[in-house]
């Protein structure tokens, strides 16, 4: 930015309402970004509004509806730039300039190519006073997701992980029913709606014979409030299954929602709601940075990855993961038990993969630590 | 108890200072209790004390020196059920009748069997109305340490653990320096303080040549203002050497602070400040129950344990700790690393050794989680 824009204490207060009503979308906007707006015309609030679902009107176009009349000369508060372009729905710019707003206070500009600074330059073009950068780092964590996919071409990898607190995810028999509480488990749910796609394995479906779905009735009362049961939407089931180790009959093969399958080889039968995706270029593994490719251009924001400690470790080796959600119980399973991260070329301290934590919260009995991925 | 005491926010207020006072206590009063005590007339403190150091006068003698005749009349607030018996001080109920002290609030009774209940008693025959359970919790985790020696004859046990997120100490190679931060190699110096004794095996401090001293210096600045180095105590360095393979060489031994070696066969030369615990009843390994109780009979009320994945499990297994304090520093070792506790014995998950979480805390870019042990 050119000028130095300073914002009082009422932008503020108005763009925290526009971040918490796009938050409302988290569930369901995928692929679109989340955005909230607010409309204010002296002081008070006459119109809000938040994207709901891609193909729907976007934020703007709610908040302006709620407006009416009274948007004229009025301050639009935005927690991303409009968009200039007619995508699925007409250009919010324009939807702006025409209910005659004045100034328009943007959190971050969009960095989707399709937009980038042009909806700010025809608000601008327009006469419309653009203010930009308030919240900017909230807006940015919102859709932390949409913007990693914009800005690198893959999604935004979170690795979900649940261990004792000497790192075990299983005893050495494989017993490993359950060593998180039920609270932890639950706590999953609320992850998995908010993931574009689950990514997981022929062998944690078989092994725990896993459906990785959204279980409404397992998401908590004040997340079920602001997502009806009616628009409930299941994450695309991603499943690495290089060989076409799964039969079909499954647990997750019986449940709604959309499945791919990556393999190495063509599958003879094909399931019910059920893609191939074959990733043949490199012997005996899957090229995780082309499945994430692949993801992306297929529009997924975010990966939400359940697995054993193969697909954990080869995600963060190759520098992959952006996100790691760890369950820690309260419990010792010793030198015995199965490692969290199989990491076959670490050596020595200095190259370990080094992450920061962002968040520690107690779910039941368990410690669930998010941590981000550190340079 | 048989009558439930109501007490009124004035007690809360002057209980809370007193335990306040006591904490005052914590690096230097081993292996006595820490006590604090508030003396009140008219809702206005008149006199405060905690004991200091063993030896020195108790909480009580202190605050009534300071009430001086004013005490006549007055209440007295104590963490500890006042003694009642000659030891190296007269009895402190005496103290308290002598100066005419009516009402007396014990946050409660001393477990210790030289006082418990009698010092209660001998206030109540000589008229004083005696209120039992105010901060009944606070207290007794005040000095947790010292009533589990008292309870069990066996010292409180924490052992401390410096792990990644996988719970790895060390590279294959042995390499550990550092996986935690300096700020949470700094923070283990808090602790190490308020020990009886620092418990530690050959392995570790031939491998780290560590010391297993307090370094005054390395004391957050808010400790040392209520623990001026004048008063600086080592706690006793207890070394498991079971085949005497320490020279007398090691950094330890340059250090001040005394120093058991504890073996299986007779040590032929003895380092300065150095005694030997023999302790030979199991073949190729040191009975820590024994080793413990020997500690606790030596009136050691706190044990805290920096030790390699060997001596750390076989006290967990043993279960003979009582705390977990784990640093976890946002990095992952992979599967190749030392892990965090070897328990050979373990197989199901439901014989897992169970803690439960007291405190979650950043200590710089690391997570201190501290866990109890749980039934």
């Amino acid at each position: 930015m050119n000028n130095l824009t300073v914002f009082n204490d009422h932008d503020l207060q108005f763009m925290m309402q526009a971040i918490a009503l796009a938050e409302r979308g988290r569930f369901t906007t995928t692929p679109n970004p989340n955005v909230g707006c607010v409309i204010v015309k002296d002081n008070r609030i006459i119109g809000t509004g938040y994207h709901r679902q891609a193909g729907q009107p976007h934020a703007e176009v709610y908040a302006l509806q709620q407006a009416g009349a009274l948007a004229k000369n009025a301050t639009a508060y935005v927690t991303l730039e409009p968009c200039s372009h007619f995508g699925r729905t007409p250009p919010c710019a324009n939807a702006l300039i025409d209910a005659g707003i004045s100034r328009v206070v943007v959190a971050m500009q969009d960095p989707n190519p399709q937009v980038s600074g042009q909806g700010i330059a025809r608000l601008r073009a327009a006469g419309i006073r653009v203010d930009i950068g308030l919240c900017a780092e909230a807006a940015e964590q919102l859709n932390r997701a949409f913007f990693k996919r914009m800005r690198t071409g893959l999604p935004y990898v979170q690795l979900k992980l649940a261990a004792s607190l000497d790192g075990k995810i299983a005893m050495a028999s494989g017993e490993s029913k359950w060593i998180t509480s039920s609270q932890a488990r639950q706590d999953v749910q609320r992850f998995r709606a908010q993931a574009s796609a689950i990514l997981s394995t022929h062998v944690t479906v078989k092994k725990d014979n896993a459906s990785l779905t959204v279980r409404y009735d397992e998401l908590p009362s004040e997340i079920q409030t602001i997502y009806p049961e009616s628009t409930l939407r299941q994450p695309i089931r991603i499943i690495i299954d290089r060989q076409n180790q799964l039969t079909g009959d499954e647990n997750l093969f019986h449940q709604s929602g959309e499945i791919w399958i990556v393999s190495q080889t063509q599958r003879q039968i094909m399931p019910i709601n059920c893609q191939q995706l074959l990733i043949p270029d490199q012997p005996n593994q899957i090229n995780l940075q082309l499945l994430l490719k692949a993801c992306a251009k297929r529009q997924m924001n975010s990966l939400w990855v359940e697995a054993g400690a193969h697909l954990a470790g080869a995600l963060i080796e190759q520098d992959l993961v952006d996100e790691l959600i760890v369950y820690y119980a309260p419990k010792l399973l010793g030198h015995n038990a199965q490692d969290l991260a199989v990491l076959p070329h670490l050596t020595l301290l200095a190259d370990a993969p080094q992450f920061a934590y962002h968040s520690v919260t107690m779910v039941g009995n368990d410690l669930r630590c998010i941590l981000h991925r550190q340079p």
